[in-house]
């Protein structure tokens, strides 16, 4: 990856809760406190993959550790943004192949509120931060819009 | 693991539509082939692991390929046979640590109709082949109710 910054620090997006969300989650999935010392800018700036970047990634790979826990920070964020737009507990359930192939579920209850094929896992990423902001909040609304449709399952 | 067989060859438990559903589901999990030469019993007698035979396993420890490929064949069986009743697709996913902790579910469309917390995986097993059906039966039927219950959630 190029060692190029692309989210500069104190980019008033950083600010958005669904960033701010991100950063927690980065942060509580660095096991080897890694980001400890690092910004909240450097920290979300590997999640953004700018078409420069993604052409410096072989489109066959394993995806890394780090890569990983990246995958899982970004579904705790949105379960977390789930569970409190609805006010019950949801949990991301992430299987992955070590090839990168795989499925993310976020289960409320006994409803699966949002299931996503996952493929090519170590080219994990976001164009830009604004539309990893759009992708996350497209998939809270559906989901709560399924635990909304379906409370009762939701609430098993 | 004692080296005597619990399962006699030609018992009449072995004909149980689950147990014989266990058995397929076992050599399918079988990568190397290591059970094409072997009877239906010899191939199910791991799963049984009487008092005696649970003695010998020391109760802390990480669980091996070969059992993991068990509990995933279990839950295979009981997909299989929800799927069987209520004519809706039915996947299993199982999400274990390398300590044999973790999940088992059995997710048909949008519902969660079977939810197991994993433990001590490594001394996965069934006191009796009767107990096997017994607690398989059980969970099928809990899940088949599940699915009839919600039935627009099973199907989306």
């Amino acid at each position: 990856m190029s060692e190029e910054a692309v989210l500069e620090e104190g980019s008033a997006v950083l600010e958005h809760p669904f960033l701010k969300q991100m950063i927690v989650q980065l942060r509580a999935v660095d096991s080897y406190g890694t980001y400890d010392t690092w910004s909240d800018a450097k920290v979300l700036d590997p999640m953004i993959l700018t078409k420069a970047r993604r052409r410096e990634i072989p489109v066959v790979g394993d995806p890394d550790e780090t890569t990983i826990s990246r995958v899982k920070a970004f579904y705790n964020g949105l379960a977390q943004m789930i569970e409190k737009e609805t006010g019950i507990m949801a949990v991301p359930v992430i299987n992955l192949t070590h090839e990168g192939f795989g499925r993310a579920m976020i289960v409320v209850g006994k409803l699966v509120a949002l299931d996503k094929t996952l493929r090519d896992v170590h080219r994990f990423g976001f164009e830009t931060p604004e539309k990893l902001i759009e992708d996350a909040e497209k998939l809270i609304s559906k989901a709560v819009e399924l635990v909304t449709q379906f409370k009762e399952v939701a609430k098993l």
